[in-house]
């Protein structure tokens, strides 16, 4: 049980610290209303005021009244590399080493078959076990295709030790997709490097919340998500990275025409792009392209390093306030309790997660669950307050104190989230 | 030389038909500029009135106020498999045999590479020549993949002969995008099992054009696109079939969550969804499928078979307004002079087609031009009327009579159409 006192004098805390601090009126930049406490921007970001505006200026702007103009007149066919070249700052690469196209499952697919054709003296691709399923289903789907590689899975912490002279690819998310834990992004890079490996990150649940470096770290490929902390919108395109030391070798599998050094000229043979840009395939999404372009002004102007700090300074208050109703309540923290060990959320597992979080969602705080029994909370750093943390963490006591997820309404089977 | 006479006479013939034609009313979903004649429908077809709609409320009115929430309550998550079932009737399939997902480029990687291990025993992919380059790519980029497979290009009137029993795919457009001309969509396939083999058609150019029954040919797979005749917008979403009958033993390379049977459950390993969704990989771009979903209402209680029909009657027309002109100015119909043998655009060559498709859409007639020396008109039935068909061929006589083409300011590279 938490006192009134203690609730009532943290809440003036977090309004003066609210409006002290800088990235409190990019929220300001988000269609979402002013009750909504909304906890959930690792899985779908936000509308901002700004992707609204470009969607509609795309379809009855330039869809509308130039047709088939509007990949010349609005620029449609640069749209991929404009788009990419604002993704490219947040993650540490050039433009050129940049692509946005397709999905992550899609992109994940180009790469890690390009990178088997990298080092075709080695056949193991090295996981990590409890990777985000999508990513575990394309690897299995591409061992298939070629049986003449082995899929090897292991716990993160035994991932350096399980690197040896077969590895051909280590893939690895940045940030585990229940936890929040972060990878060592560089240490891992590094450890695959020195055994001659090629390393893999998925970004989709830090990039636009931290200031990733991929070149410094040395990593070779990487794949992202357009609708997490980028807020491009439901299943905006995705991003790609390859180093510029792969350029020169790397061929991608899906030889669509997009990634054609001139896709115009109309030749019969595939000839790949200079660049990263040989990663696209087919024709681009150019609706929700451009709602995804346009979201990428909410990282105008802004530190990379000002982003995780403010995400942690929230997941941590939140923790603190419900620690003691957390506990009281059968709930266990397993995100890591040193929140420089994190990214953007917090996990808790509890036997009744869902109907609990069914209750939070009532009651205007949304979070989310993921089977079986973890729900996890998202401190997207541009979107929450310290304010509304607190308010969400007070509905979060209420809801438990008072049994309200108990009423059976919130406990009928989910259909997604 | 025309005669002014003729000219007239058949204007009024002109209107008097399109005022008889069934079809003329629908051409006001269309928000199209009237004093523009739009003949370029095969590569982008115009917004409709639903579609804009539609992507101002899946922006304005779901994802801003209901985020996260919008997968359930607007039932993006069934956004996928309804936008299929609708495209299903026009394609001669079932629901469960269409999946609406990714690009025609990557569909086809899918499907290409799904068929060969259904083939185990059999090693060339037969192609026609001349396919549409990202055909030609894909196929290309699968054959380095595996390089057991040989990928063989045959012209079309070979195809049939060129069938043996290594034959594990034959590939084909249902339309050749440079003539219009028609592939034998029930003799191809029937030729292709008759020797074992798996047929995969692409139907770029004629879904929402043609009365196609991909069941009633014995087709076994197929891809299409949903911008050109469907009128999904720039980079909408593609399509792929797949036969009941390998159902069972298809496995989709490209193995992403959204095709699994059950994506929310986040099991470790991956498990296909029933039917054809298992085509589908990552999260769809909902707002560019909400944009083909709503612009599909244009074909409801609409006859497949008056589409193409009409379509003829307009190229047939365009034809013949111009012969005369297109002779004496050098221009070579390499579509089919039978009109039962085209789809819906007509192709010439010229020397000078750049600059001269350039001054057409200067003065109002938009079709398009493919290197490296090839303009296409394109009459989709939905679109254009006949009296605009009149005016395109009058104004067509004009570019070259006064030589308009000529001007400098036309002759410079086009970036992409």
């Amino acid at each position: 049980m938490t006192k009134p006192d203690a609730w009532g004098e943290s809440l003036a805390e977090c309004r003066r610290l609210d409006r002290e601090d800088l990235l409190t009126p990019l929220s300001r930049q988000f269609l979402i209303a002013r009750t909504l406490i909304y906890l959930d921007g690792h899985s779908l970001g936000p509308l901002t005021r700004s992707a609204s505006a470009a969607v509609q200026r795309t379809v009855r702007g330039e869809w509308g009244p130039m047709i088939i103009g509007g990949w010349n007149e609005a620029d449609w066919i640069g749209l991929p590399a404009r788009t990419a070249a604002r993704i490219a700052p947040l993650i540490g690469a050039t433009p050129e080493e940049t692509a946005c196209a397709d999905s992550v499952s899609v992109n994940l697919f180009k790469l890690a078959a390009g990178a088997l054709a990298l080092r075709p003296e080695r056949g193991t691709i090295l996981m990590v076990e409890g990777e985000f399923p999508t990513d575990g289903y394309i690897l299995q789907g591409l061992a298939r295709l070629r049986p003449d590689i082995r899929l090897k899975t292991v716990p993160a912490p035994e991932l350096t030790q399980a690197l040896d002279s077969d590895t051909a690819l280590l893939v690895s998310s940045h940030a585990d997709y229940r936890t929040g834990a972060l990878a060592d992004l560089r240490g891992l890079s590094q450890a695959a490097a020195a055994v001659g490996a090629l390393s893999l990150w998925d970004l989709s649940h830090t990039t636009g919340l931290a200031a990733i470096d991929l070149n410094e770290a040395g990593a070779d490929m990487a794949v992202g998500c357009g609708y997490k902390y980028l807020c491009g919108g439901p299943g905006a395109p995705a991003f790609a990275f390859l180093a510029r030391r792969h350029h020169a070798g790397f061929l991608n599998p899906i030889a669509g025409w997009m990634g054609h050094a001139r896709p115009f000229d109309f030749e019969a043979n595939y000839a790949p792009a200079t660049g990263a840009d040989r990663l696209m395939a087919g024709t681009p999404p150019i609706l929700s392209m451009a709602a995804l372009n346009a979201a990428l002004d909410l990282f105008d102007g802004v530190a990379p390093q000002a982003l995780l700090a403010r995400s942690r300074a929230l997941s941590s208050l939140f923790e603190r306030l419900t620690a003691p109703m957390a506990k009281a309540h059968g709930f266990t923290l397993v995100s890591p309790a040193d929140p420089e060990r994190r990214g953007g959320h917090l996990a808790y597992t509890h036997p009744e997660g869902y109907p609990i979080m069914q209750a939070l969602i009532a009651a205007g705080v949304v979070g989310d669950f993921r089977a079986p029994d973890l729900i996890r909370f998202g401190f997207s750093p541009l979107v929450v307050s310290r304010s509304q943390v607190w308010t969400a963490a007070k509905t979060f006591a209420s809801v438990m104190e008072n049994g309200l997820w108990r009423d059976p309404a919130f406990s009928q089977r989910q259909k997604v989230t």
